[in-house]
């Protein structure tokens, strides 16, 4: 399994990963599920992905061949929606011949990606992918994406972020998001990689590789597990139980 | 879908379950998805239910027609292991005899339950029963169950239950597990039934409602809300960010 999630904000866009890919409990292993294609100036893109981990990285080879054998690519197309057709079209070609001998040995070959970032010209914009090739675009209501191993760490993201969210606020939910899921779930793990937006810079300064030695995420991790249990403490239990708990 | 839980814990077994049953977002309605079985002295015994309504309506139908048709039944074997079997028995033939039509509109006949209390002569139990029938028993490591819609409201109970929780803070821990459940996914809804059965106490005195007017599960949605939110906020920001946040 994996953990995406983007959020896109005011401010800009905040992308973050987990790196475990497991088939069977024997076999796990970090992969990045993050790549970027950045040309300063011009454009920032970033690609998360989930799902069978031999269709996406082969989807992400297909999509990037088309720099070198079509008119239109990453590169060069003038619109972040051109980009998510190309992906979806990558998607598409790649469970089109592999998906059937997977279905063989009933191998869910379902892959997600979300795409998000900036093409000079137009807004930030942010797209999933869904494993048929079709995409949605977020919205103001809906600014973020969540692809993978998403519900444990969804109710967070929830409460906290709006679209006026600043982008620092924005990691550390994040953060707390990943921590929820991965206490909860051993298929997502350490390291996080997140990638940090900012409207209209064209660029990608801000990309952050988060291990276990990392002090930022121990110390939200800790403190956040302390907080809750002390939020939880203070709540007063049902007053209903008094006759059974005398028994 | 549905939400419910059991835990198992020193002091009794807390059975929680909601009431939303939906087929398509415009036939939602409210089912009930806790029986329960009591002979004071003898027996008391809970079954929670999610999956598809007709097949857990049918199968607890077969599973109580077993007292007038056969010489085992939930009100005369001497093992709550033996109740398992039978309604693992009961669903097998229902999923038996519907499932194939619904398979012919893709219609998935999936069930679970969850079963749980004391039968007099043995200690309390708790077991799982899947969708094919078979089943399994909480031990003291994993002392609680949940089916349905179980991964948003798993991780309040994987932080703050031990086996030596009070059954009245285990209560307030499924209204948290419950109400954040609740604000993410809207096929789960009130009104809450919970039953709290005290061990050795072979009777179930403890039933409640929980409506949208309950004041305490709105005290607790509230101050829960509020009190996440502040340990949120009292986590420091990443300092990564100050190049960025400048721009």
């Amino acid at each position: 399994m994996t953990y995406c999630v983007a959020l896109k904000l005011d401010s800009g866009i905040v992308f973050a990963s987990d790196s475990r890919t497991n088939a069977g409990v024997d076999q796990i292993s970090s992969y990045k599920k993050m790549k970027t294609f950045v040309n300063p100036g011009d454009r920032s893109i970033v690609i998360l992905s989930s799902g069978n981990l031999s269709i996406t990285q082969n989807a992400l080879h297909a999509f990037e061949r088309l720099t070198e054998k079509g008119p239109r690519s990453v590169w060069n197309v003038d619109s972040l929606h051109d980009v998510a057709e190309l992906l979806g079209e990558s998607l598409r070609s790649v469970r089109g011949s592999d998906g059937k001998f997977l279905a063989q040995n009933n191998i869910d070959s379902g892959a997600n990606f979300i795409l998000g970032g900036q093409i000079a010209g137009e807004p930030m914009r942010l797209f999933m992918i869904y494993s048929e090739g079709n995409f949605i675009e977020a919205g103001d209501e809906t600014p973020y994406f969540q692809i993978g191993e998403t519900k444990y760490g969804k109710p967070i993201i929830d409460r906290v972020i709006k679209t006026h969210t600043a982008l620092d606020e924005a990691i550390k939910c994040l953060l707390v998001s990943f921590d929820t899921t991965m206490r909860s779930n051993l298929s997502v793990g350490l390291p996080i990689d997140i990638s940090c937006y900012a409207s209209n810079s064209l660029n990608l300064d801000q990309v952050y590789h988060i291990t276990e030695e990392d002090p930022y995420f121990a110390h939200v991790s800790r403190h956040w597990g302390e907080g809750v249990r002390g939020v939880f403490a203070s709540l007063p239990n049902p007053e209903w139980l008094e006759s059974v708990e005398t028994l």
